[in-house]
């Protein structure tokens, strides 16, 4: 009756420490498992290492086990059980620690029952970066993609029947049948050509040829879509981003809305964690930074100054002193936004009154410093 | 004499059911009839599955017949009899009616006159959404897209001409003549890559070189051409869609065309069934909508308000308060304008006016609502 | 004697009225030569067509030595000798004319000398349109083109070398030495993959995927490169080519040079022969046009109306009505501009004195048609 | 005791006379090294060749170690010895002066020790034009970057495991273990298609037809992200070249902010070497040129004048005058601002002053002239 009583402290303790913890643990889990079960199907190297490879099999299974008992728990506790439960990551996680038990309980050859860690890497989806600005793309675009989508299978099929027609008589081994004709096609419309079917009528050969040229369009279409709508998802999320940050900077506070809605526009945001040298004495340097949160030390010769939230810094390079005069780090997790050289000059062209506000602080730092 | 009589009934009575309906169940036969003209050239499936793939074939063409009539029937009583035989459509429904029951008069072979059911797939064409969108860049790029074309089919015949002297005496299978040559030079220069036909002598292969890395720069630029063309165009078309519905909300007929134009650069439409959530209380939300046409329903605590065209939602998300605070509904059919946040504030900037008027209903709105 | 003395009035008679007929002429002899000089070489039907085939190669090449001989006359009439002799188009016309005599004359194998037929191809290139567009492309992004050609180059070399040092002795046929490997490694960079040499060693299959994923992202950047440059070549094609028609229209003159750049930038100009229907009765509109050269007819009922250059029609499209109400065509060569109905709505947010005008007229027109 | 003190006058020698020089020297070496490398693969070449082949060989290795130690001995005496030694080229440097050297003590076989020599074109490099641009681009856009990376390895895995689980029974040589299949998956997913080893189940075709699929997405996926990238980096590095010069004339200083940011972003810095024809009278000009730095002189019928730093010419061709009307040549290393006809008509469009300038200039020397 021990693991019911500790099980909640242990998950209390894993969900205290855990978060990128867990997170990490998961990753290395993930890598190792799927590392072994690829060794596991390589004869040579599972013959050699058969008693590590299960070990680390099965510590992985293990831990996978428990950390779904444990999420489990925890969405029990706080309520929410079912939204976990029916969740891509709860599903994801019910199968990585089910589906192999189930299948060695159900009898299937334990060689092939570990194939189910494959699915172990699906554990790795929600850690990815980009993956929801990509699915904006798709779902935003979803209209112009499946048009696409529908002249590349048309494309396929009447191919497919024209090589069948043409070929199989010929080449009853490859052209035999529509189906077969088919995988020629996909092999030929995406330009992959493996070669192992091929036609050799001269007909056949036209309408292939006419079909890699529709492959190249289709290449070209779908490419385009995908740009276009990259390109605006990208902007959008850098603006998002940006703007929780130029609201806490209180040096754009005076700015009117047109001024931030630019600006906001032009900045970047970067995450540094603490101890981060930001810039070098000595550097070219092409762009000043904002601290929206965090702090950076600033190394002059004799003395170092600290720079907290709203501050700025590396405003010399855009006023014509090219190499940076000191060195700059982070003490903690700092969030800053960087202000390209370009941009600045834009900025100053279109308001003026924010360049002369950069312009005297920078004097008057210029003098305090000497 | 039933059936004269009884065409005008049933084709009224399809008419009068049909659009949708009509069209759902012509896709539905196009995919039944393509799937099993497929099955039929597979020769074990075939000999096993003899009677019903004849009896489903037999019924779509018998559909796409009777289709076909009642169309023909549609536009004589409409006057407008040439405009639809000899529209795409009508050629499509023709030969989709015809072709093989004349290759089956004829005396063609019935597993290869079913072949033609092969054209039953171009009856979907003009329901693919987005073509009319892809036609249009395809005739607006089609001078670049012609040059390109042109340069590609000239390094095709200097390339095959080229490989054909080098080859010809080692390889007479391959290069033997120069239609073989282009037969390589297509697969090589659309990255194909069969690998049937591979020069052998180091200067064919310095050529073959040559014309692969043009084969990227072809690409490159057939890529470069339909994305430029097709970032305007969708531009464009969601100008043109949203215009229409701009039009229809109250809201926004204060507003100089200036803000006007802005604004329907900026929003989407989309199209939405009765009894959709759109918004689900808890979401996080990062756009606001207006309603151009429809109804929707807001599930506040205790009451259901009801909000009708011109009216618009969702605006917290945009003044700060991040979660949603209710779930919303359409009651029926509607089409929605959706201001993303990005837009909002950038628009917030360029016409304070326009964000005060939401600022100031989404406050009575907060109000009312305690 | 008399050839002397006849070739100046040929010559005259030729280039008076030539031009267009010239050039239509040579295009016919190049496409005629070109595909007989590619008969030549397809043993069966060379046979079987002997005679023909060497008519028709004949008659081109005396063609094209008539064709050179005149072109080098006039030149010489028109004083710039030497600039056309070693202009690109007097060197393939040279080329064209000379090259097969002289292999003759040399001794050559006359099937080997008819091959020198495919530089007639070339006398095709300064007539691709859009040429000169695509040149100024790789000129202006010959830099960045460049930088990844080199990185294509050093990748290509390295992955050469190591995979020589990998597979040379386990597949000496394929990989013994460095310009052999460079063969597998130049079909792999690009994608093409014949697969008639693949590295087969686990370390070598490794250094061979790299390679194919390099391929990909210098595609990518060729692309980017590329489909960048075009973006903006193509606008300013095509503000280049309708600033001049701008110019010719009247109704454009009293706008301010900030409006008419505006517009120059939404125009886009069509050039149309005599007899072309523009717009049909009935057909949906979403664009009017302006008449910067030539003349249109309007098909009213009961009356056609001539509207001469500087005239616009259509404009009804635009102000709500978007059934065309007459047919109009051009009767004789003319340059239309067309305004698109996006550009037309974002034109009357920014300069509604245009709109007003365009509107004025629209009525004015529309009473007295009735 | 004569090398220690005969290095440094050398080296002072070399580096006095350096820069371009040594780079220039160094680039021929790399050429001629890699080419002689390369050779020695061959091996009837290299039995033909022996003793030149190694003569090259030696004399650019011997001449890569003299490099790197003047380079050392230089950044010795610079003060910053760690700085050089620990940087890119430092480590390329060393590399390609020590790995022969050591491989040949080191007892390996010559031929195989020599392949070293592919190390050299590393010092290649830091010379490639735009690779800063390139890595800015990468850099900038890694986080979606690297997204389609994860995605792109994980539909990699899921795939070959799908097919080694449907395949490894039938086909034990292609796909018996994940490995394998990894090979065919890389292959396919980057549409290379060697075709080696080619899935045969119906099912496992089906799985390899949605990975070519993907590879086309990936493909356009990566293919957007870098162009998107490449646009914006563009046109930063095109307004920070173009900004230094823009300072060095005279004739701007007059305008203010907006119209010197704008006009920034318009005009494109060229680089050009004394005596470059710049101008060639009779041709057709479509641009304007400003003279940051250098002089040109103007062949006037009769006289030369000379335009120094800050002049403009070529403004007739803006103005109305397409035929160019003298020749221009520079007459040392000059750098020219480059002013396109469209954006001439923006910018008068926008800055009617600016024009008025240009245009009063214009007529003064025009007037002048005669």
């Amino acid at each position: 009756m021990s693991k019911p009583s500790a099980l909640p402290v242990m998950a209390r303790f894993v969900i205290a420490t855990s978060g990128r913890n867990m997170t990490k643990a998961a990753h290395v889990a993930v890598v190792c498992g799927v590392a072994m079960m690829v060794m596991l199907t390589v004869d040579p190297v599972f013959a050699a290492l058969h008693y590590p490879i299960g070990a680390v099999l099965w510590a992985c299974l293990a831990f996978f086990i428990f950390e779904w008992m444990i999420r489990l728990r925890h969405a029990f506790d706080a309520g929410h059980r079912w939204a976990y439960v029916f969740s891509f990551r709860g599903l994801v996680d019910a199968a990585s620690a089910l589906a192999i038990p189930i299948a060695l309980l159900a009898g299937i050859d334990p060689k092939s029952a570990w194939l189910f860690g494959a699915l172990w890497m699906l554990k790795v989806v929600p850690g990815i970066p980009g993956l929801r600005q990509l699915r904006r793309v798709l779902v935003l675009e979803s209209r112009p993609l499946l048009s696409v989508l529908v002249i590349f299978l048309m494309v396929l099929f009447l191919a497919s029947v024209a090589e069948f027609v043409l070929e199989h008589d010929v080449q009853p081994a490859g052209f035999g049948s529509v189906p077969a004709a088919l995988w020629w096609a996909v092999a030929t419309l995406t330009t992959t050509g493996y070669g192992d079917v091929v036609p050799i009528t001269p007909l056949g050969r036209v309408i292939a040829a006419a079909v890699m040229i529709c492959g190249l369009g289709v290449f070209g279409l779908w490419t385009g879509i995908l740009a276009t709508g990259f390109a605006a998802e990208t902007r959008r999320d850098n603006f998002l981003r940006t703007w929780e940050s130029v609201r806490k900077v209180p040096f754009f506070a005076t700015l009117g809305p047109a001024a931030i809605a630019d600006l906001t526009q032009m900045l970047r945001t970067i995450d540094l964690p603490a101890r981060t040298t930001i810039i070098r004495k000595g550097q070219v340097g092409d762009c000043m930074y904002f601290i929206a949160s965090g702090e950076v030390e600033v190394d002059l010769p004799g003395k170092k100054v600290a720079l907290g939230e709203g501050a700025f810094f590396g405003e010399m390079a855009l006023l014509g002193n090219n190499r940076r005069s000191a060195n700059i780090t982070t003490t903690r997790v700092s969030q800053l936004l960087v202000l390209d050289l370009v941009d600045f000059r834009l900025l100053m062209a279109r308001h003026p009154d924010l360049a002369e506000t950069i312009d005297a602080e920078a004097k008057r730092r210029s003098l305090e410093n000497k």
